[in-house]
């Protein structure tokens, strides 16, 4: 049951908010100072994202929106698909091998500007974990930047609970380097 | 084409080979001093991975398998399911919201200890990247313990070219933790 005192909600992302996720996705970047690095393209993420409606083709990763209830016409109405969200979760499913379960990989995370301070992060990130449980899914994880100390603090509180896997290092090929590695590879029956 | 001079070759995982990777699962964990922790089961691997022939239900993970050419009754022959791999790579997309495009990561990588030394470590990993051009992707990644600098050296070298995403900080929800955020969720429409 939804609480009843939220000043907001929370969907899956449906194909129609595609140029709201863009929108989201070039602010998060504008926020990180990393604009030019947005190849992203309504296109792109139309092929590549999936939504509840299971469009066929592979669908990598999904998006949960949250509106918040000031922005509708009318409160506690579904909003039209028009109304522009405040907030998104991007997520994939990800895998442990020990426990063969899945468990849910936290990509990006925004919150519009004039809407923080509200918790609406905080309602994000719990609706993923409860989203992990329905799944069957045993963990809910995500990264951040290591000189981000008061978000990495946040996630450590007991309000989130995370541990940080600081035994972990993370390593990346791509680019020319992965093109390279890529025509090393042997055929794959 | 397939290098003509390889001694063996790498597949994808089908279900008849759920007996071997739950054997290659759990040889990493007791490598790993870590037997106690494997939750797996040829069951939940079941209903967890993907194959290549496309079983119904979500696919949280993957996997490719290489067998040695020696362990063969006659060599450059498909093999039947029955030969046993010598290595395994356990991996699942995820996903860069800049690109809109996804990635692969490779979650486990075990090669049985009488097959080291012949870089079929190396040629899983070529594999993975090759696999990762084959589905427009842009980036192959994996993590290691810190203090294996061995391995690390090894992935930063011209044979791999990754590199340390050292600012980054993991952090993991799981547990009773998890079970406790889960319930704080709303409700997702």
């Amino acid at each position: 049951m939804d609480p009843p005192s939220t000043d907001f909600h929370i969907r899956y992302a449906i194909k129609d908010d595609m140029h709201h996720i863009l929108n989201l996705i070039k602010e998060l970047a504008i926020y990180e100072k990393e604009l030019q690095s947005v190849e992203a393209t309504e296109e792109k993420l139309l092929t590549t994202l999936g939504f509840n409606s299971q469009q066929p083709g592979p669908a990598y990763a999904k998006a949960l929106l949250l509106f918040s209830r000031d922005d509708e016409a009318q409160a506690y109405i579904i909003p039209s698909n028009l109304a522009s969200p405040a907030g998104i979760a991007l997520y994939f499913h990800n895998y442990s091998t020990w426990r063969a379960a899945p468990g849910i990989w936290l990509e990006d995370l925004f919150v519009r500007e004039k809407y923080r301070g509200r918790g609406y992060g905080t309602a994000l990130i719990t609706a993923l974990a409860r989203e992990v449980e329905r799944i069957n899914g045993g963990r809910l994880e995500w990264s951040v930047l290591k000189w981000n100390t008061p978000s990495i603090n946040f996630y450590e509180s007991e309000n989130i609970g995370a541990k940080c896997m600081s035994e972990w290092q993370t390593m990346r090929v791509d680019g020319d380097q992965l093109k390279k590695l890529a025509s090393k590879g042997p055929a794959v029956l």
